[in-house]
């Protein structure tokens, strides 16, 4: 039987502020270390066990890994960030203040661009500092795989590639796999491993730091899956 | 043109008490955590730059990384840990005070221990909590690679299939590699880089969370290497 646990990152500075934050590189609140080492306390005292550990290449996510495994005592674990986890691309609205978008474009419009399956928010251009060509950490990423703008459904697209090359290897391993990424991305996964249709995935919710456990048995079949009973009611961003 | 630093760990809490640490699991001291950020400040002014790190797995090596990653800007790069680099084994003397243990070998004895090729300190017998078939961490490895102790010879022998297999061929890719290891395991590895005799290593001393810089040309030969420039006068343990 092997163990998968999906973990969006403790709360940013960005969430705090009620920012869109996306591709942005913000790192953790105070309370999103906290919340992180809560979870890190909660999984080891349900006696889970990782042998590997993935996230997004964006600092929330590692930092909270990080505290996760100290928590743990699993820093001996190899740690493999990859883009292909980051969160949605949020576009021209990155580093934007939610209230104010919804003042802009209106709410019933943002909460499309939020929990819609296909719209994207309006796109970067190559020229924004926030554009991810600028960053280092892409610089072996093909151009035309690096987002100005991104829907839920491109998310997953380049999300899944990783799921089928990276993850479900380590799962077919019977290996205990910890993945800490972002609320959107989580939302792609938890779809595709629950089969979630397009519309009802608008309603899911992943909450900053709490873990989402499954398990599957040999022919990776889902045997249990903890979303609705590990869920709490706290909002995504 | 690849790059490939070895750094030894920050100070580590036993280094300050001048206790034999080999195989167990110490933390960095607070002037270690120091130390381990000054080596990513100048690293990062040196304008180095990396693509890969590798650590042992005890967590003195891995918060150096982290630090190290941190104050370097590239948290996001992969961190894989391996048993094949961590310090050599101790044995029997592992958390005894050096002091201690020169009093009842003799200095001179303790010298060969901490200093010689392939002198071995007394063995850990299996049933020691210090041995390492008690850890989780090596519950993959085989018995037979399960050091009870070790000399510099053995240590050197373990981390080389590591070198082979995952380090040199990072480097053959044009790869920026950071190697965060030991005292011992370091002097292994430059003993091999810069093919330094079994008499001559005896006199090799690697400092705290100083970088040795090796610059690396197409067929992996040295084309130079920054031991004696960078090597600073403090002691190792």
């Amino acid at each position: 039987m092997a163990i998968l646990v999906l973990l969006r990152h403790g709360q940013s500075l960005f969430n705090q502020e009620g920012r869109f934050t996306g591709w942005m590189d913000i790192d953790l609140s105070l309370r999103g270390r906290e919340e992180a080492a809560r979870a890190g306390r909660l999984m080891k005292n349900s006696r889970l066990d990782f042998d590997i550990a993935f996230t997004s290449v964006l600092k929330r996510a590692i930092r909270t890994a990080w505290i996760v495994l100290e928590e743990m005592d699993r820093m001996w674990i190899p740690l493999l960030p990859c883009w292909r986890l980051n969160e949605r691309s949020y576009g021209a609205l990155e580093g934007e203040k939610k209230w104010e978008m919804e003042k802009m474009f209106g709410a019933s419009q943002v909460h499309l661009w939020r929990r819609g399956f296909s719209e994207r928010p309006p796109a970067l251009s190559k020229d924004d500092r926030r554009y991810p060509g600028w960053d280092q950490r892409y610089r072996d990423i093909e151009e035309k795989d690096l987002p100005r703008t991104e829907s839920l459904q491109d998310a997953m697209q380049r999300a899944m590639p990783f799921w089928q090359g990276q993850i479900l290897p380590q799962l077919e391993r019977g290996r205990g796999v910890l993945v800490v990424s972002h609320g959107n991305t989580i939302r792609s996964l938890v779809k595709h491993i629950e089969g979630i249709s397009n519309e009802d995935i608008e309603k899911i919710e992943i909450a900053t730091a709490t873990p989402l456990l499954y398990e599957m048995d040999e022919p990776m079949r889902l045997v249990r899956g903890s979303l609705t009973s590990l869920l709490a009611g706290e909002k995504e961003g």
